[in-house]
This record gives C-alpha cells, structure tokens and sequence, in this order.
C-alpha cells in the first residue's frame, strides 16, 4: 500500500520518469564524492563540445563545510542534488522544467513559482553560466543555468543545467521543518536511514579527518591528475581532479587550510581542471563524436513581402523573454525605446509617440500613429567634378558618359550639382517611399540582433546573445503583422501569457488591443502600474496588522519586486514574534536578500513579525502564504542557531577564523588585512590628534577590527559585517563605543548608506578603504571595465564620503592615507608603487568628481574644485564659497583678470621679477598691490576678500603696458609680476576650468 | 516515443519500481568505487544485527581486473549491478525475484529460469552465504544468497540477497553479442556512452596508474581506518576499507602485489572489515536500532488433535525446499529414509516398505500400508528387590506399598519379576496404542527439525537449519492430513508445482494419489525416471545430427543435471563448427563444468558443434535453445579470446605471472611453488637414475611447470591447468615429450583420473604433491574435518595412486619424497619439522588403504599390508601375493606357526641367542632350519617358498620344548630363536594384522 504522502524515494522516481520520458538518459551518481552534480563527468565534461546530450541523474553532493552534525534543520554534509543536462536547449526549458514539477504532484497553477536571476560561476575551472533559482513560495528548489562557459571553453551549443534540490522540496512538499523528518521510504523517516551516517561524516569532516594524511592525498591525487593528463586519458584524471577538490574540501572544513595553500591548491586544480577539459574535448573529436553533433533550429526565412496598411495605425512590438534580472528589465526598456528613437528618425516613416514597457518575461515598444509609408523623395547622385565631366569643347567626357551608363539615365539627365563651392555633375533619382511594414521590419530586427546586458548569453540560437533567451517576438502594425525575422526567430501574433494559464500562447488581433488583452490574461505590463499595485497592497495589507511599509526606504526592494512579477499578487505573511528577540537587522536582511519581502513595522518603526511578500499572478493565497511562511522560519531558524552558536563564541575566537579566510592571494589572509587595518587606523590618528576616550576606543576596535567575518551568522549573512560585530561586542561586554566603531568601519556599505557617526569608526572605516585600494592597485589588481570584484569604485567612494563628512579628518588627505597603507602593506613584503598610488587618488579623485556631478552640480564648478580634491572637505569648501560667488560680479571681475594674466603668461615662468625694471606708472601699481597682498590665503572666499584689490591694478596694467616688451630684461619682468599673480591664485583652485562659465564677456 | 526494445535505464527503473512497490527504500550507488554491491554499507553493514532492513539499488561495480579496454564482448572494469536486500528473508524471495523477471519482460513460463547452487564466500571480511546463481537459458543473470555472515558476524535474521548483473541480462533480452551494442538509452548505444571511459579507466588500471602512489594511498586509507575504528565512527571508517579494497584491486590490476604484499594486505583488510563490523552492531545497538526490530514468523501451533484412518493407508510426506544443491538431493532422500526407518521401528507402528525420493525441491517419503494405529500392549514397571519388599513375616515393607502408591494400583496387582535371576517385585500397565496419526506426527516432526547438509545455513526460520530453506510441507496419511509442526511449518495438502504454473499450489486429496498428481502438474518426483528420460533423450537428440552422448562417461554429469530440474526438458543446440578449432577440452570443460551441457561426439569420439542441454519443465524449446546457444557462443567467444591472447604470449612470460599468483602466505607464491616441484623432481629422478631423453625432458618440463598458470585461459578455466600447458608448450615449439610431461604433471585431478603416462611427468606430479603435502602439514595447515581447502586429501591420493602405476619409481617411497620436497622447503627458510612428514605418511598411507578398501579388498588383507605401503607398488605386490596364496594350506600352515611364533616372543625380545645353549633335539633342528635360510626374502611369496621349511621345526619345538625353562640362559636362548624367526617375518607383512583371518584354528 502506498502512503498518502509522496516519499523522497518517490519524487526521484518520479522525476526519473518524468526525463527519460523527454529524451534523457540516465547515468548513475559518481562514484568518488562530488560537490555538486556538475562536476560529475556527465555534466561537466559532456557539456564541452559539439555532441548532443540530454541526461538526468541523481547526485548525493557532499560539502564537508555543510556538516552539522545532522543538527541543523537545514543543512546536511551530504544532499541530494537531481540533475538535468539538456543539450542543445531544447527551446522550452522552462516549460519543460515546470512540468516536471507537476510530475512531482505540485500544482503549479495554486503556487508561486518565480525564477529569480541568480548567476553561477566556478572560477576555479573557468566555468559559467546564467540563470535563476527557482522559487517555490519563496524557496529555492531549484538552480536552473545556462551553461556558457565549462573548463575554459566557451560552450557552443550551451547546455541547460536543472538542478533540483532534492531534500528541500520534499521538506516542503511533506511540510515537515527538519530533514530528518522527511518520509524518504514509505514508514522510514530520513533520519532513521541516513540520520548516523550524517552525524558521523559531520564528525569526520569537522573533528576527526587526519589533517596530514589529507594533505599527502592531495599531493598524490593532484600529482596522478597530472600524469592521467600527460598520458591523454581525461576520464582517470577527471577523477584525480574530483578527489583533489574533495579532499581540499575536506580540509577546508576541518580548517586546516591556510590562505597560502588554499590559494596554491585552488591554482593547481584550476590549471588540472582546463586542461582535463581541453583534452576531454580533443579526445571527443578524435574519436569523431560519437554521439553525433547537435543541432540548432534554423534560420528564420527572411522576409519578402510586406503587409500594407492604410491611415495611420499603431505598432506594438514584443520581445519575449525568458525572465530577465530585475535591473535589466528596466534598463532594456530604455534601450529599445532609445534605439527605436533613433533608428526611426534615420527613416523617413513618420509616427506618433514612442512608449517602451517592460517586464520580466517581454519589453514591449509602442509606436502611435504609424504612417502607412515613407513618403516618395528624390535622390541626388553625385558624378565627376564638372571640370572632368566636360572637355574644353563643352563636351562630355568618356568619365562623365560612364557615370550616366552606370546610372543607368540618359546623359540628357545629367545636372549640376554644387557642394561647398566645389561644381560636379549628378543625377536627381526617385527615391520611392517603402511601406511602413518594410520599414519596421528592418529596424525591428536591428532591435533585437543588437540588445545587449551587462552580461550576456548564448541559448539555442546561433546568432542572438542577451542577458537570457529571447523566445519571441510580436509585431502587429495595427492588424497586420510585420514580418520581422532574427537569426532563428519570426515575428507573428502570439504572445505567451502566464506559463500556468490554460492557453499559455495568446494570438493578438491588432496592435492597439495588446495592452488590454495582456491585462485580460492577468498581465501587467506597465511597471508604473505594478509598482502602484505593490504600494498599494503594501500599505493596505500592513494596516490590517496595525504597521506600515516603508515603501520609500525599500525604493530599490520594490523596483526590483516590481521587476520579478508580471502581476503583482501581493500577500501579508507572519512569522513567530519570538523571532523578534534577534536584532532586527538579522530579520529584514533576511526578508529582503533573500526572499525580496518587504518588513512590516509599527508606527514607531519598530519591526512587526509580519512581511508582505509579492506573488506573481493568481495563486491560492493560503498556500503560497504557508509556502513563503515557512521558508522564512527556516531562514530565521537557521540564524537563531547561528545566533546562539555565536553568542557561544568568544569573540577572539571569531576572529582567529580570519586566518582561514583568504583574502588576496599575494596580500594574505582577512586576519593579516584586519592586522593592516587596525594600524594604519592608529597611525592615521596621530596624524589628527586623537587622543582620550577616543583613542583608547579605536585601539581597542582596532584589535577587534573585522572579527565578525568569523561569525557563523556573517559566513552566512555576509551584509551583516559590522551590524554583528556592534551586536556580538556588545554582548561580549565591550564599551558601547568600541561597538559602535565596529559597526561604523563597515560604513558606508553602499552609495546613499549613512558614513560612521564616530572618529574612530570614521578612522577604521578610511584604514580598511586604504587598504583595499592600496594593496589591489599595488598587485595590480585594479578594476576594468565592469569587472570590480573587490569594489573597489564603491571603497575609493566610501573614502570620499566620509573624509567629506569628517571635516575634523582632514589632514588625513589622500596621499596620506594611501601612504600610510602602503607603509603597512609593504611591512609584509609587498611593494606599493608610488604610481599605483598616484592612480589610487586619481581614482578616488575620481569618484568625488561622480558624486558631485551625480547631485548636479555645475561640471565646471566641479572641474575647478578637484585638484583641491585630494582632501575632499576642502574642495568641498571650496565649492561651496564658489557657488556663493556665482553671480557675484566683482567675483566675475576678479576671475576675468586671473584668466587674462593666466592666459598670457607662458608656460614654465617664474613666479619673480626684477621690480627695478618695472618704471611705468601701470605697472608699478600693480606691483605694489601684489607687494601688499603678500601670501594669499588659499580658501576661496578668504582669497576674494584679499584679491579683490588686484582688479583694477590689472586691467589698468593690461590698458596701458605692453607686456611683450622688446626689451627682454623689461618682457621678463612684466611676465614674472603676472606669474607673480597667477601663482598667488593657483592653490584656489583650478581657474582654467572655471574659466568661461563665469567670464562671458571674453 | 519509445523504442520497441527495452533499454537498460527502463530496465534499471522497472526493478526501482518493482521493487519499491514491494517495500524496498531506494538509495544510491555508492560515491567510492566498490567492487559489488554487496560492499556498499546498505548491504554489507545493514544486514548486521536485529533491525529489518529491506533496500533496492543499482551498483556500478568497478573491478579493475576485468578491464580489457571495452574489446571483450563480455568484460567491462565498471559493470551495472542492481541489488536488493530483503531482510528479515520474506519466506518467498525467489517468488518476488521471478516476478520481478516479468517487470523486466521476461516471459517466465517460455524461458528456464534455475536456481543452481552457488555458494558466496569472502573469507577476507568473515562474509558467507548460501544460495544460487539463477540462470536464465543458462545465462547466469543473478546471484542470490541467503546471507548468513559478514563481518565475522553471524546475521540473525538472514538477509536475501539478489544481485542482477545488468549488462548480461540486457544482452540476452537484446540479443545483441557485445556490451558495446546493449541499447542504453533511446538512440544511445552503452559503447556510445560509455564506451570512452571503459578505454580510458582499463588503460589507467591496467597500464598507467602509479604503483607507488597507490601503495601510499594503501597506507594512507589504511591507517585512516584504523583511526576511525579508534574513534567509534563505522560509516567513515569503512569508506576507507572501502578505499584500501578498491586500491588493492588497482595495484593488483597492474600486476604490481607481491604475493607477501597481498597475504599483508588481506590480512589489514580483513581485520579493518572485522572490526568495522562490529563497530558497526555496536553502534545501531547505542542508537536503539533505530529501524525497530525485524520480526520472524512465529511457531506453529503444536497438534492436538489427530485424525484417525480405519485400515491401512499409505503415508505421503512431502518436505518442500528451495533447490538443493544438487549433491544434497540424493544425500537427503537417503537419510530421510534412514531416520523414518530408524524412528518408526522404535514405535509399534505396523507400516509397508519405505520409498524415498527427490526433485531439487522435494524431498518425498511414502510408507506404505500404515496400520490405523499401534496395538495396545502392556508395560511392566519394575519395584524394589522382592526381599525388600517383603519382610520377615511375608508382608508388604513400607517400601513395596510406597511403590504400588506410586503407581496407583492395589497392593494386590503387585507380582514378582525375574530379571537376570533376581526378584523384583513389579505391576503390569496397560499401554494403549496410539493413533497412526499421532505417531506419525512426532516421527516427522522429529525428521524435519533433525535435517542436516553438509553446509547448512538459516532463513526466516528461528530453528530450522538445513542446505536451503524448506519452505512447506504435506503430510497426508490416506485422505487425512497428519498434523505435523515443526518450529513455523505446519504440514496440510497443500503442494507447490512449478513456480510458472497457473496455479503453482495444489491441494492433494490423498495420500496414494500423490505422484499422479505431480505428474499431471509436470513434475517426475522419481530420480530413476528422470535420469531414464534424459538419457533416452540425449541419445534420440544426439542420434538426430549423427551423434552420440557418452552418458556412461558423463555419470557425475547426468546425475547433476537430474538433480537440477523436476521434469527434464532435453533440447539440442549446436555451436558455431569453427569454435571446434580450439582445443576440445577447452569446450567440453566450458559444456559440462558452466552449463552442464552434455557434449555430442561423432561415433569417433570427435566432437561435433552440438550439445543437448536439459531444462526445467515445459518452455518455449525455441527461444531456450537460442538462449542457449547465445550463452554457449559468448563463452566460446571468451575462450577464444583468451587462447587467441595466450598464443601471442611467450610461456616465460606466462610463467612469469605466477610471482603475482599467491599459494600459501608462509609458502610464498606459485613461482616459489612451481621452482620447489621443478627441483624435488629432477632430485627424484635421481634416485630412480632417470637419464638420456627422460632427463633432459625432465629437466626442461620442471623449468617451465605450471606455467600455464599464468595463462588467461587457466585463470579463467582452473581446471584446464595441464591440458593447456600441453597446448601451449606444443604451439610454442616445445618436445612432444615436454608437452606431454606439463600435462602429465597435473595428473591425476581427481578420483578416477588416469596418472601421468610418462616418467618425466610421474616424477613432477609426484614432486607436486609431495611440496604441497609437505608445505602445508609442515606449516600446520592439513586438513580438519571436512575442510580441506588444499585438497591435500585428493593430492596424497594421487601421490599414492601415481606411485601404484609407476613401479620404476619404486624407490621413491613416502618418507624419501616428502624428504626432499621438506629439503627444499627448508631452503627456502621453512622448517617442516620430522613429526610433520611422518604425519604426512601416515596421512597417505590412510588414502592407500581407502583406496584398498573402496575397490573391495578383505580389510584384514589390507591391514596386513599397510605396513609396506610407504612404497605402494611394493604393498600392492605383496598384496596380490598374499590374495593368491589365500587358501593354500600350506601358506595357512606357515602363517599359524608364525603367529603361533609371534605370540609366545615377548616385545622386546632381542632376535639373538646362544645356539649353544640349545640342545633339545627339536630346537637344535629348529636352530638349524632357521640357519639355513639366512636372510629371508621380503617379497611375499619368496618368503613363503623360502620359510614354508620352517613349519615342521616349529610345530614340532612347541610340541617338544618348554620355552619358559625355569634356567634362564635357556629360556633365553630359546626366546631368542623364536625371535629371530619373528624379525625374519617381520618386513614381509603385517602377520598380526592378517592374523585370525587365515588361522581359523587358532
């Protein structure tokens, strides 16, 4: 007899079942542990290359670092990964994915099933792809990738990767909250079959592996990949390679790795883990694939005949994606709109309004008033200069007679044509107008071959690369459609609604009914109003529990919520208020990284245990809310225990796990930066006087500085740093203010976060940035283009920040504390280039020029200020007082007579003259009021007061004496009395930039 | 859309499914390599202690000795095992394993399927099993045990364990002739898929794997374990045994274990696995069993009711098993047989003759004519002695009323008994006859509970012990049932038919109708009948293509292929002719010993391409011979493989192999061994001065013997050892002679077997065995009880047998062979020590005297000669001597006066007197007899022709002299001559031993 409920052992049939009957074979899981089913061979090899491959298999994926004993609910040392390779992708992946998991009894239609971009890279084998999670009520059941990139090699054709999470999604098909409890056999719980083999691999793993012995298997594992690899077997040394990383993993987990080795062992095994894969491929097509090549769809017909339509009509234009990330939904829209803008305007297809929507799966373009066609125009061709086209008898030239053949006009036609003064023959030809439909179907499919993200893929198609598939397309000009076609795509009709509904494909009258008819079938595609949805709901649904949601504060949280949905289903959740004893920003970065739920808080901003998560489309609102409920207590379950286990920890023992944690291979482990850190931040201090409570705050940070990265909950919850170490040391009985400074040299973790509110935090805060910058720009680790791993934009814009909001700071300019970072780097070895430096500034320099200019501020004002920028306060002092001078005339006169005197002296003059020389009265005059202004101060508005009496001396000097004076010993001393002037003025600041925007009059 | 052909994943997910719907958990291969899936912990762990346990899983089993680089059609380093444990034993395994056939697609009822004993043993991990390999058409598709040990441990319950070999069983349903062609998945070949890494993997194992690398690893794993062990922690430990299991096979594949290596190794392994075991009991005890306690079925009830008959009627019991062992069939008939015999004489139950039979599942008794019950009689119960039962007076004692008391009868009743002449006082009881039923019932049971094999093992059974389960029993006395119940069996009328059948449970009316039944249901439970059809068959079938089966020849055969099915099926098949070019051992070896085939001769003795094979009930004839056939071919096709191989290989390099073939762990290897032989043999042919061709014959023989040992051909096919020495010493150019000598060594190999035919190979097989004998006793390893694992009782047999036909090796006796193979073992640092070789002798004597006896000879004849049998040859002569004389009075007349002689000499009397000391006519005459024969012949009938002269002097000396005077030189000089008559008889035979047999006057 069979059990109501569907056992694990069932679900793995099921979906056994459910692949081999689309095609897959099956192989068995690998026979030497793996991390994950990737890197058994039938994925991670058979992904490279030509061949076809569609496979499905179990694979129990063992993580030494995921060892708890079998205590934790959660988490397990060995879990059970069902892998789905599909290549090529076979089109429709997602469907075919969905229906698997009707396969396993889930009702899709009553669930919220999303798939949020979630990418996947294993740089250690050169291995990427693109992707999402997919979500079920909010849990992570499955990782669904496009494999880009396997071994080095780019993959073509890409494969598919499915990978379901096997212990998950039974924990919550069977609602049960531990995985001990899932019903794995009918009558046998989890736990009671594998229940001892988890707690004794976990004690293996954790406590009991020999650490030595581990390390020679390495050497002997990576030593026999390395032969496999010489003798041309990729298949033994596929092996060798997996027992590597396992037994690395294993050593990692009993925290026997150091950052040198880890970063040597990761090298080796990536050099082994290309070359496995290099050699697997060349070993395929030496042996002629033997499972044949695989095949794309082929290319779309290219069009050739083009509906006519009369008046003016609409075109509505649909791109039909797979989901895209949220930040790309909005960005593409604008892309199309702005390509659209353009590419018509080089037409001559007149048309009404342009209006650009999207959402996750389609960005759709409205073109008003669509002309039936380009109007009929004239074509100019230009022949031979008229001096070439005729011979000295009036005659025509055998040039020009060849033009008009090859014009195909009669030579009568040919006319004159002048072009900037220069005289030529031409002829005047018809330029017939083409149909608006001719028209567009060329732009169109420009549109589409040229979209482009951040980060792009390939799918199944030969040609098209974006930041996930393009499915397909919709063009209707009015009612008829336009034929547009794209490598292996054709416009038509047919639009796709929800992958639930009961007709999943919708075929679209005319283009002016799109909108409604989408709404009709429960899709919204104006963000505008999803977003007035969510807010809506948001405030609606928290008032029934007496709190609010922060809608402004979460702006960024519901863009993207709003970009995750086609139809916002908004839905009040709860959890257990006890949860609410964990410090609340555990809670709501928990909601907010991970499930995109927005935090319910009472009037007082204290936080309610409610959420208001945001489903897509119609669900069965009791289930999904059960769904996303319990994925948050295990969520908060899981950081209660880390909680726990952290506040069991002392704090210094947090921080010896620095040492395990790599940092840079050349600049150490995270406990030899925090070491760094913590120094330059008492050096930096004397350099601003510290002294007091504030000084022994900040040596004490010091210690401390970054120990939370060895917290469970941060391993975990990485955006916690700082906000667990206020919270652990507070605990632990530190001062408030050494709590404080903790949390503080965290700040600001993103553009718009608050800066530390205290100097030593301030002064943590600036020795980390240093740091970083220093160390990477001196390995020569520095970003290009958008690659910024170590974000070091957002460091150099936290240096900024801060430094601007610490005026008592300012003597900590640049140079010095990239200075005194490099001193510490360099005291472990590593030399900082005094040019790498200087880039650092420039850099930094840079990002201050950005936040100017990202709050508006004049771009010549802003030039004027930055040499000054090096102590950010100063020029942003200096700013100040030169928009307070704005419009100030005497400020415009001075600024005038300083370009005048900059302007004609050369370059390369000195600042000193021979005053006897200087006999006309002009000139004595000016000397003298130089003379009297002496050292000029150097902030702005100070300088002005001083300067001021220069102008009239000036222009009257300019009036009256020619500064280029035959007489050389007379030239140079009128040129060094204004060099004299310009030298005063130069340390202001850089008046060549302000130059113009003040000065009209030259 | 599905292919019409079951491929091998629907093939794996049919047995998932099917085994799962019947209550088995699924769980994964392995993630290390395991050799079977018997080594994966859920089976080899999880069938120790209490805890039910019922698992089903696939197994891809990796052996890196079976790696040919994917080019034999059979042979693959990673094969697909799909195993299942059933424990407790659900009490119809093989009944769900047929069914599981028909999930397969596997038409039951048209092919023969069979049990067909094979026994597991690991001796490595203390693990054994009783049970079978089931053959389908003769393919051997699964392995099926009864787990009885592991681990060192005995496993209460018993596990089933049924273990699918996937490849074979999806050649066969394919019909396809390599691995490389199974249909894996749709579209996809298994060489497609798997075709690279089967190279890749047997070139890493064979050719390119490190041999010093994975010593280390050996160590590594090894002492990992140990520490493991140490801590308490079974599942990671016996990955580790696991690890050392799967690097041991890897070095052996690669040739690189020394056979000290290899005894170190299994010895670590064997206690690493021993201990793992226990650990493991240990811990699930801790844990509280955490899968609850398996249950048994429970006892029977005991009868208490018993029908009665009226008349006499005939006693059907029937004992229902699963297949015997073909060897226990006959065996347990007998002594089913025996026991009834036994058990009912020692009732008063009056019954007819007594019939035996057996099928492989049936053990049938029948005993005609039983009387309705036992007659009344009378029972006498005997008191105290009559003269304390009455006193002075005559009237009762206290004592003689207590014991009428006792018995609850009047004073009255007591009478007197005479037992033995003296008087007791006594009652006479009544003692009613029991029922037939009643009688019966105990006498069964009795029979049931008391059957025993010569390896018995346990089921689901908690009593019961015997070759294979019993599963039922009918016991039917006439119409009635008799109620018999023995621990969970109770006896009814119920029979099971062929698994197949349509109804396999039958109800029986009565007890006489019994074997009409069963041959209605097609099943002959009389061997005699079955044996005759199959014989009648083979020669119809044989006589269809001109040929003839040797049935005479091939007794052992024929009787184990009557005890294999129930009802023969005989069917011709036939082979491909060209397979008849290889040697024809090498075929009927592969007929008879893997299939039981019986090869067809032409009237020649020549071989012809055809066999007649016997199956089970009534099949499809057609597809059972193509089946077959088919397994015929792959077998020939794996010979021919292997001779092809063997031909290229030099015979120094096969010779070469045998330093990696262990013999004995103190003994060194077999080239240790095959240098020993090859040196006792040439010393041999020394005292026997074998010279000229013999000698150099010898002298080469001995360097190359044994070396077709390492022969892929003799490692396949052990029995082959000689006849392809023979072959390939031939084909490599050796002497016809030299040939004949390797060949001739191996003799004889069993009972029966002719001895070598040349001097040069006598003196090698002799030498063969005198190494082994000597070895082995030497080292404390002879035989005990039943266990013989050197066959060394079969090889002192041969010595004796070798020694019988061969008298120009007379001078080789016992003492002197064994000498020299202990000289030579000795050099090679093992000491056999002197008490060792007498054993030996003793221990060969014992198999010439068996030998004597099992041919019919008088024992005392025997024992007569034992004496000389150190030299066979010699004993035998005086033997055939002494059974000629036998009858000759006057041979009778001297052996009287010799025993007569032999008598009256005390032990110890030296054989010496003072002849001057005699003087009494009758001893002078004597003194003179025996003088004048001097030193008597030791051939027995020169001794009787030379001594018959003394009959007369000793006859008349004891009738005229008194030997014991009372002077003492006297007597002694007497005694002296009697003695030295004595010793003259002495070396001839054993005169006491043959002693009355031939002196009936005495």
């Amino acid at each position: 007899m069979r059990f109501a409920v569907l056992t694990m052992q069932d679900a793995l049939l099921a979906l056994t079942k459910y692949w081999t009957d689309r095609g897959c074979m099956v192989v068995q899981p690998f026979n030497t542990e793996v991390g994950a089913g990737t890197l058994n061979p039938a994925t991670i090899l058979r992904v490279l290359g030509p061949e076809p491959w569609r496979v499905a298999y179990v694979e129990p994926s063992v993580r030494p670092d995921d060892s708890r004993y079998g205590e934790n609910p959660n988490r397990l040392q060995t879990h059970t990964q069902f892998q789905v390779v599909l290549k090529p992708d076979p089109g429709n992946p997602q469907e075919l994915f969905l229906d698997s998991l009707e396969a396993l009894g889930i009702d899709i239609d009553a669930h919220d099933v999303r798939f949020v971009e979630d990418n996947w890279a294993n740089p250690a084998t050169g291995s990427w792809g693109l992707g999402w999670e997919v979500w079920l009520d909010g849990l992570e059941i499955t990782q669904f990738t496009y494999f880009q990139q396997a071994g080095g090699m780019t993959l073509d054709p890409v494969s598919v990767e499915i990978t379901y999470g096997i212990e998950r999604i039974m924990m919550a098909l069977q609602g049960v909250s531990h995985f001990k409890d899932i019903a794995y056999a009918p009558g046998i719980s989890y736990g009671e079959a594998f229940g001892q083999a988890e707690y004794e691999m976990s004690r293996y793993y954790l406590d009991d592996a020999d650490v030595e012995s581990q390390k020679r298997l390495f050497e002997e594992y990576a030593n026999e990949a390395r032969r496999m690899i010489d003798d041309r077997l990729p298949v033994p040394a596929h092996i060798q390679v997996l027992r590597c990383s396992h037994t690395f993993n294993v050593l990692d987990a009993r925290g026997a790795v150091s950052t040198t080795e880890r970063a040597k062992a990761f090298g080796r095994m990536r050099t082994l883990a290309r070359e496995v894969s290099r050699l697997w491929a060349e070993r395929r097509e030496e042996l002629e694939y033997p499972l044949g090549l695989a095949e794309l769809p082929a290319a779309a017909a290219e069009p050739t005949e083009f509906p006519r339509i009369s008046g003016t009509r609409q075109l509505t234009f649909e791109i039909g994606t797979e989901e895209m990330p949220p930040s790309e939904v909005t960005k593409t829209a604008a892309a199309v709109q702005a390509a659209l803008e353009e590419k018509l305007a080089a037409t001559r297809l007149e048309h009404g309004r342009i209006t650009t929507y999207a959402t996750p799966r389609r960005v759709v373009a409205f073109v008003a008033s669509v002309h039936a066609g380009e109007p009929d125009a004239e074509r100019v061709v230009r022949g031979p200069r008229k001096s070439a086209a005729y011979d000295a008898d009036g005659n025509l030239t055998k040039a020009a007679a060849g033009f008009a053949r090859g014009q195909k006009v009669d030579e009568s036609e040919l006319h004159d044509l002048d072009v900037d003064g220069v005289e030529y023959v031409a002829v005047t030809k018809p330029d017939p107008g083409r149909g608006a439909a001719e028209v567009l179907s060329g732009v169109l499919s420009e549109i589409v071959a040229g979209l482009r993200s951040d980060k792009n893929m390939r799918w199944n198609d030969a040609k098209l690369s974006f930041t996930r598939p393009i499915r397909w397309l919709v063009a209707l000009l009015g009612d008829e459609v336009v034929p547009v076609s794209v490598s292996s795509l054709a416009a038509g009709r047919t639009t796709r609604v929800h992958r639930t509904a009961a007709q999943p494909k919708v075929e679209i009258a005319s283009a002016e009914g799109y909108l409604d008819l989408l709404r009709i079938h429960g899709i919204e595609a104006d963000p505008a109003r999803r977003r007035a949805t969510v807010v809506e709901a948001a405030a609606d649904l928290s008032a029934k529990v007496q709190g609010t949601v922060d809608v402004e504060g979460e702006a960024a949280l519901v863009d993207q919520i709003v970009n995750l949905i086609e139809e916002p289903a908004p839905i009040l959740g709860g959890f257990a208020p006890e949860y609410l004893d964990l410090p609340s920003e555990i809670l709501t970065t928990v909601m907010r990284k991970h499930q995109r739920y927005l935090p319910v808080r009472d009037h007082d901003g204290k936080l309610l245990p409610h959420f208001v998560a945001v489903a897509n489309g119609s669900v069965d609102e009791d289930l999904v809310r059960a769904g996303n409920e319990a994925v948050l207590r295990a969520r908060y379950e899981d950081a209660a225990f880390f909680w726990r286990a952290d506040l069991d920890t002392p704090l210094e023992s947090m921080k010896a796990e620095l040492e395990k944690l790599a940092f840079e291979e050349r600049l150490g482990s995270m406990a030899d930066r925090a070491g760094r850190i913590g120094r330059i931040a008492v050096k930096l201090a004397e350099t601003v006087d510290v002294d007091g409570d504030d000084l022994t705050t900040l040596k004490r940070a010091a210690e401390l500085a970054k120990f939370d990265l060895g917290s469970q909950m941060v391993v975990e919850l990485t955006s916690l740093a700082g906000t667990m170490a206020r919270e652990y040391a507070k605990r632990a009985g530190e001062t408030e203010a050494v709590a404080q400074a903790l949390f503080d040299m965290e700040l600001p973790r993103s553009a718009g976060d608050p800066v530390p509110s205290t100097t030593p935090g301030a002064l943590l805060a600036l020795a980390d940035r240093f740091d970083l910058l220093a160390g990477l720009f001196g390995v020569g680790a520095k970003p290009t283009g958008s690659s910024d791993p170590f974000a070091l934009r957002r460091a150099a814009a936290g240096v900024v920040a801060i430094l601007r909001e610490h005026p008592e700071l300012r003597a900590i300019t640049l140079p010095i504390g990239l200075q005194a970072a490099a001193d510490e780097i360099g005291a472990q070895g590593i030399d900082v280039p005094a040019e790498s430096l200087d880039e650092v500034a420039e850099f930094t320099v840079r990002r201050y020029e950005q936040q100017l200019l990202d709050r508006g501020d004049d771009h010549l004002q802003v030039a004027a200020v930055l040499p000054l920028a090096t102590a950010p306060a100063a020029a942003d002092e200096t700013l100040k007082s030169l928009q307070d001078l704005v419009g100030n005339s005497d400020f415009a006169d001075l600024v005038a007579v300083l370009q005048r005197v900059r302007r004609i002296v050369p370059e390369g003059t000195a600042a000193e003259y021979d005053s006897t020389k200087l006999t006309e009265p002009a000139e004595v005059a000016l000397h003298e009021a130089v003379q009297k202004i002496g050292q000029a101060p150097s902030a702005l508005s100070d300088f002005v007061a001083a300067t001021s009496v220069l102008v009239d001396p000036v222009n009257a000097f300019f009036d009256d004496i020619l500064v280029m004076a035959k007489e050389p010993d007379l030239r140079a001393a009128r040129l060094g009395l204004l060099a004299t002037i310009s030298k005063l003025a130069a340390p202001v600041l850089d008046w060549q930039a302000l130059g113009t925007s003040l000065s009209p009059a030259e």
